[in-house]
């Protein structure tokens, strides 16, 4: 018979056994990421908190990474993009602030379940694009079967500055990710088995930094080009795409996700 | 505010609002599939089974599904393999038997998502190849990044009489399709969120069925080949593939996934 | 040393060895064509054509095609998206009339090669989509990484009554597929090593023809997208999309590619 | 009516038009290779060389190579995979020493075409992995459809020292990369349209240079897993992997391919 042991972490399928403790930091090796930061509508953001988050700020972070050398995987490498706004937790036992996750794509599918399941991470399926570097620009996008819903041009690349590299550095040298964690109930009558918020840290250490112009730009698909993401990008293209709150950022980076320290915030 | 109502059903990133209701039948109107069974080792296979479930034959079943027509994906295809044994729950208000789903992989990860958290089927990413009609015989594998694992081969294909087509049609008219359902706690202590059985059942009205020579081969990788994947293909490789139950069945059917009978069981 | 038999077919790398004989049918056993046709401006379609080709109506086909069970290929399927006109050749020797084909993207390079380098029909790569049925309508769509160029949308589905399905069956029992095969010169200077009208004979023998209504829809991607095929999509654009010379076919077929029977035009 | 001129270079479709002048410098700005070298038998590999062509010595190298930042196509990425032979062409005008192309397989089919029409280089289709880096190993391998025919595992990787760092980068400063180009006759009679040999030079200009042990190992998947590359396959497969003849070399470099020196040899 399959057991389950309380010292050891386990994924679906979890009969065929697990290893001996919980959640460890995953070292990410070789990451580029090309983050942009934009103002929008405070009060509409808003509304995509769940109980316990408040906006820090009306503004929105939008980041595509190509994570490359990635160790649980064997070096494998997978892009991601995520959006995500700052935003302060306060539970009974909690007060957190950071970076509340909105949603995460992900062009493979087997980082994105322990993601989801373990730390409530809500990533899904998409195809990002491998950075195109043309000269000084670079391009990056995310469609799925060919619909693109969003594209990041970046413009006038320039290396930072010793000064502001610094700052940069320690901006990202701990990222308080935030998310909820959503289990549904099976059957017919809807609900939830688990509700909760989460936090899984990150750590960036970088090797180089730069700073870009850019612009960023949502498409809505038609309904039966995406069906099952469809409300998740209409919302975020309802959001309008104020001025930028400062350069693009791109990083070289070795990515720490501290497993270890990722909770379910009370 | 987002809020989760207790009577919608909702996904990750559940704070982009839900639906009315709770699970539903799924229409998967063009599906062609290619199952197969073989004897095992009972004592060894046992070992797999989480409480409550005993084994009701030494049998494996593997079934390779290229469902087309898929309504909740707006007509979108995609392929499955999965592996299942034919056991028995027992519970404190449950006795129910079928199916137990050892794995299922498939090799688009929209799908995968409700189904595990939803149902608890333990799918998992895998390049199922679309089936290879050549003459009378049908190949299809399941790799990952270019390492193949599984291979089923068909040969001698022919159309089922009346007769025996009726039994099939009637076998497969109800599949009690159950699970495992195991969410992890977040961090790093190990053990279970939650940590359940469960049944997805599943109809079958076929409009062809055919039968044929089968012979299916286990092949594992090296570790580095498929890291997250390596203890569920070996524990699969290591079980004996005794002599053929019966013909492999080739059926075109209407699938229809009931999540309105989709329960936890007790 | 490797060399090279005058009564054998080779393709690069010609050094490994050829098979005895030339271009032989190759048989696609199970294809599903989608199919439609619009008129547009003659004269602007008529600067399209190289050399011996004059237009025979203002008309333009557009048929997708999921080849399945392809032979050669061991059974693989892949997916086109072809674009022809109605011509007729006339040169010394050869006067005849059929398709000329503009272009047609394939999913799977491995077709593209010998069609090209052989034949000289102008396949180049291209994304296009499994079919997706959804009750009464079908819809595919092609693109590159994501940029999506070519949509058909087929509505309200019926099957043909007997005596139209003669008549499609009639029209397509044989296809004169014509192109223009163009090899360059090596180096700096430009020009052409070969370059020559051709024709590739098509064979379809159907087991089920439907009609439907349609739309198609061009879109230029910006260069960026797509800067090796965007001159192609361009002049595709341009030509104006007018009304529909008839309603679209699905036609599902065995098809047979004549190679015994493609020639150089003279 | 389209017209093809003399001095302009087209590509199939070629009636959309061509561009001025012939072949040009392409600049693949940021690439990473790595590159292998085995002794084997020299009578058998002599076997495969086309008339005019003599071994320089019984040595086959093998070279992966992920091209990023391909300027004429606006920076995308593709990977590679080469099999190249030392060897001297004495032609009635030309004696030219450098690597015979046995076979590339690349991942992408747009920069196959013009490869292969304008250059004989003989590039086919096959899935070649983004390079795995895990610590100081890195692996690749080649598939299609899943089936692996050939990998690479390099352990031991160290940087290069300066002295041999200069011997390396003036190894690759310039390749003189010469293949045979077949286009056959269309029709049912087999034999060539042209044949001939050609050459492509290759420049390397390194940003950085390793070294490594290696292994290699080729498969020979069965006929009906590769149908149309079995007897390339095998034919490498055959060839004994003799001592390695030198580390291998892991290159960063931008790679010129001086498409203005391409040209037949006479």
């Amino acid at each position: 018979m399959a057991t389950f042991a309380d010292d050891h972490r386990y994924a679906m399928p979890a009969h065929f056994g697990g290893e001996p403790g919980g959640m460890y930091p995953l070292h990410y090796r070789d990451t580029v990421s090309a983050t942009v930061w934009y103002e929008t509508d405070g009060e509409q953001l808003a509304q995509l908190l769940p109980p316990g988050f408040t906006l820090d700020a009306p503004q929105i972070m939008v980041s595509a990474v190509m994570n490359r050398g990635v160790e649980w995987m064997a070096g494998e490498a997978y892009n991601i993009l995520s959006v995500n706004v700052p935003a302060t937790y306060r539970g009974a036992q909690d007060t957190l602030s950071g970076w509340y996750c909105l949603v995460v794509w992900e062009n493979n599918a087997i980082p994105i379940l322990p993601g989801r399941e373990g730390t409530g991470i809500p990533k899904i399926y998409g195809e990002i694009e491998d950075f195109r570097f043309d000269a000084d620009t670079m391009r990056t996008w995310a469609h799925l079967s060919g619909h693109t819903f969003c594209q990041l041009h970046l413009t006038g690349i320039v290396d930072a500055e010793e000064r502001r590299r610094a700052e940069i550095d320690d901006a990202f040298s701990t990222m308080q990710w935030m998310a909820w964690r959503y289990i549904p109930r099976t059957g017919p009558t809807g609900g939830a088995e688990l509700s909760q918020a989460t936090v899984f840290p990150q750590e960036f250490v970088s090797t180089r930094v730069r700073f870009a112009h850019n612009t960023i730009e949502w498409s809505v698909p038609p309904l039966w080009q995406n069906p099952t993401q469809h409300h998740i990008i209409s919302a975020l293209a309802t959001l309008p795409v104020g001025k930028p709150s400062g350069p693009a950022v791109i990083m070289d980076a070795e990515n720490i996700l501290r497993g270890d320290l990722a909770r379910v915030l009370r």
